[in-house]
C-alpha cells in the first residue's frame, strides 16, 4: 500500500488540534488486528495481522507498537516510528500476568516511559468488557482514562478524508460500477419467456446472479463481507431483503441491486441501482421518478457548511408533497411508515466502515465538512409493488458534491 | 440460517452457570451490527445489519432489541424474544440526546424495566472510547457495570462449540479442502521449464494463483477477508509473508499455502499445506518431516483435561531435540529464534474469529475443554531455504482430537 505524506501530515495536525481542544494528552488506538478495526487501520494505514498499539502524544509524532513478526507490515503504513513488543519486554509480561492482563502492564510501561500524566483517550474496536477492564486497571494505577460518546474525536477525524483516502474510495467505486455494468450485460443477454428471465434455457435465479457478482468481485480483488442485495419483485419493498437463491426475475418487476464491496486496504463503496426488465407498472414508474428527483434534490443540498439534516429534510418534503410517507411521519407516531414510503435515512458516511459520520438523518444537526464522504440513497417502498432505490457515493465540496463513480440511472434495462 | 435447539439450550444453561459464578446479574452484548462483532453474532446466531442489544438476565431467557427494520433478520436466529427500538421509544431518545448518547438512555430504560440492580457485564466488539463513555454514564446513573480481562465469561463460553457451531465449521472446512484440491490440480496442470512453472505458455505468477483461489472461494460462497497466503520460495521463511502478485514458482522451492476463509454465517476455517513442484533440497525435506511429526505429536497431546500448553511444549521438545530453535529459546532471550526455527505458537481457537480461546502457547495453563476448536499448525522457517507449515483444524475430544476436513499431507505435488 502506498500513501502520501500530505495525508499523514494533515492527520497529525488535525489530531493535535482536536486533542488540544478536548484536553487530551495521549490518544491511544489499539486492537488485536486491523481487521474489523477501522480506527487502528486509519491511524496505521496498513494491515497489522496481530496486536497493534498506536500512541499519539499531544504535539508529537505518533509511534506504533507491534509484534516483532509484524514490523514489515507496520512499516508499509504511515507511522515512521515502529516499535516492537520486545522493546517493552512483553513476553515477560505475558508469562507473568497471562495474555488477558499483560496489556495493562504493557500500556503502563509505555505510558510511564512517555511520561504521560494527562487525560488518555482509548480507541479502537475492542471487546467492551476487556476495554472496561483495561481502563479501570489503568485508572487504579493513577492514569486518567476518559471515554467519549460518538462521534468521538477520532470519529470526527475519520469523517473527513485526505487525498489518499479519497483515491482509495474512488478506486473501489470504479471497480464497483465495472461489476454493475457486467451484471447488466448478463441480464440483457437473457431471454424473456412467459414474463420471466431465462439464461441458456434455464430460469435465471438470484442465486446464479449472485454467483456472477461474487466472481466479478473476486476478479477485482474486492470482498463482499456483508453479501449483496439483489432483491427482485415485491420483496424488494423490504430495504434489507437480500434476495434468496431461488428467487426468479419477472418482467416489469423492480430489481433493487445494492452492492457494498470492500477492498483489501479496508475502504468500502456502496452503490444501488433499480432495474426492470421491460416496462414496470405506473406505480413503480412514479416511485422511481420521485426517487431520481429526490437524489437530485439531495445533491443540491449537500455541501460544506450546510447542516447534514438539510438534504434529508428536503427529500422528506419532496416525498411528502407527492403523498409518500417519510421518517417524519414515523416521528409523529405513524407506524405505517415503517413498511411504506421512504423508510430510512438519506445516507451515511463511508470510508473504512460502511456506516460512520456524517449521517444524513433528521437529527444530524452538525454542519457537513469538506472532504467528508457520504452515500446519497433515497428510496421508496411499497409492499404490493416492491421497492426502488438509487444510491451513489459523493465527496462533500464547497459547491455541488462530486460523485466518485458515475453510472447511468435508467430504470428499464436496455 | 438454521440452528438446533439443543445448541441454544446449552448456551443458556452454560451462561447461567458462568454468570452465577462471576456474580453477574445481567450479561449485555451489543453492537452496531453483527459484522465484525463475533460476540453479538454468537448470542444472536443471525446477521443483524444494524444495532443489536442482547440482554440475558441471570436464570432467564435472553431477549434481543433490534431496529424495527431488522426484526425479520433477528427472528432467524436463536433468540425467541425479539423486541424493537420502538418498544423503548428510541426515536425520541435519539432526537433528544443525539445518536451518540441515546444508547445510554436506551440501556437505562431497558435496565429499569428489567429491574436489574446487580452487576452488569457489557460485551461485544465496540469502539473502546464509546464503550467507556457508556459504562461511566451508566455508573453515574447508579448501575454496577464491571469489566473483565480476557478471557471473559463470554470468551470462555465461545471457546467450546455446540453441535450447530461444529457443523458450521465442518462446512467451511469441507469447502476449504475442495478449493485446495482444485489449486493443486491447477499447479499440476502447469509445465516446468528451466526450473520454473508455466501455464498456457506464460510464467505462472502468484497473482494468477491467487485469482484462481479467489474465484474458487467466491463459487463456494466463502470470503477471504484477510486475503490468502501463497508464499513461494525463500520468502516463505516469514510466516506472515502473503506472496506478491509477481512472484514466480520455482521447481524444488517450498510453497506455503495458508487459506483462512469465512462463511456468511461468520464461521472461519484455517488450513495450511506446504508443497513443492519436484523434489526439494534435503534441508526442506528434513524440515518438512520434522513438521509432520510435530503435528502428530501435537495431536497426541491435545485432549480434554490436558493443559493447552502441553502440546506446545511437546512440539518444542521435539523440534529442540532435532536442533531447531523454538519460542523457548526466544523466552531465554535468544533473539535468533525470531526468524529461524519454529517461530510461533502451535495453534489458536477458531470459530466466529480466527484467533480466540483456547490458545496453544507456552503460557496457556488452562485445561482444554471438550468441543473446543483449535488449529494445529507447527512450522519451521529458514531464511535461506524458506518455510514449511502444516495446519489443520480439530475439535478437542476426550481421546484423539477429530480433524474437521482431512486432506493429504504430501510435500511433493504429484
Amino acid at each position: 500500500m502506498a500513501f502520501n505524506h500530505k495525508g499523514e501530515f494533515l492527520v497529525i495536525e488535525d489530531a493535535d488540534k482536536a486533542m488540544d481542544k478536548a484536553g487530551i494528552s495521549a490518544l491511544i488506538v489499539y486492537g488485536e488486528t486491523t481487521l474489523g478495526n477501522p480506527e487502528l487501520m486509519y491511524v496505521a494505514r496498513t494491515i497489522i495481522p496481530r496486536i497493534g498499539i498506536h500512541v499519539k502524544k499531544l504535539k508529537q509524532q505518533p509511534f506504533l507498537v507491534v509484534s516483532n513478526l509484524d514490523v514489515g507490515h507496520a512499516k508499509r503504513g504511515i507511522v515512521r516510528d515502529v516499535r516492537t513488543l520486545a522493546d517493552y519486554k512483553y513476553l515477560e509480561l505475558s508469562q507473568k500476568y497471562g495474555r488477558g492482563k499483560a496489556l495493562v502492564y504493557l500500556l503502563d510501561r509505555i505510558l510511564k516511559q512517555e511520561k504521560i500524566r494527562g487525560k488518555i483517550s482509548l480507541h479502537g474496536r475492542n471487546e467492551a468488557s476487556q476495554a472496561l477492564f483495561l481502563a479501570s486497571a489503568l485508572t487504579r494505577k493513577g492514569y486518567r482514562v476518559v471515554g467519549s460518546a460518538a462521534p468521538t474525536l477520532l470519529d470526527k477525524l475519520r469523517s473527513t478524508k485526505d487525498s489518499w483516502e479519497l483515491e482509495r474510495i474512488r478506486n473501489v467505486g470504479r471497480k464497483t460500477i465495472g461489476i454493475v455494468a457486467k451484471v447488466k450485460q448478463m441480464l440483457l443477454s437473457c431471454d424473456v419467456r412467459d414474463g420471466q428471465l431465462f439464461k441458456d434455457g434455464e430460469a435465471l435465479t438470484v442465486g446464479i446472479v449472485k454467483e456472477t457478482i461474487r466472481l466479478l468481485a473476486a476478479k477485482e480483488e474486492l470482498v463482499l463481507p456483508e453479501g449483496v442485495i439483489f432483491a427482485a419483485g415485491p420483496k424488494s419493498a423490504d430495504p434489507h431483503y437480500m434476495g434468496m437463491r431461488d428467487d426468479i426475475i419477472k418482467e416489469g418487476e423492480p430489481i433493487v441491486f445494492d452492492i457494498f464491496p470492500q477492498a483489501e486496504d479496508g475502504y468500502w463503496y456502496d452503490f444501488t441501482r433499480t432495474w426492470t426488465i421491460g416496462r414496470p407498472n405506473p406505480t413503480i414508474m412514479s416511485m422511481y421518478e420521485a426517487t431520481l428527483r429526490a437524489q437530485e434534490i439531495a445533491l443540491e443540498h449537500i455541501n460544506e457548511g450546510r447542516r447534514a439534516k438539510e438534504a434529508m429534510e428536503e427529500v422528506c418534503n419532496h416525498f411528502g408533497n407527492l403523498g409518500y410517507l417519510t421518517p417524519r411521519d414515523l416521528q409523529k407516531g405513524n407506524r405505517v411508515a415503517e413498511s411504506h414510503g421512504f423508510t430510512h435515512s438519506l445516507g451515511h458516511g463511508l470510508g473504512l466502515t460502511i456506516g460512520e459520520e456524517p449521517y444524513l438523518g433528521l437529527f444530524s444537526t452538525a454542519p457537513l465538512e469538506e472532504s467528508s464522504v457520504v452515500t446519497v440513497e433515497p428510496g421508496l417502498y411499497d409492499p404490493v409493488n416492491g421497492g426502488v432505490r438509487v444510491e451513489d457515493v459523493v465527496v462533500v465540496r464547497e459547491g455541488q458534491p462530486e460523485i466518485f463513480a458515475e453510472y447511468p440511472r435508467d430504470l428499464v434495462l436496455e
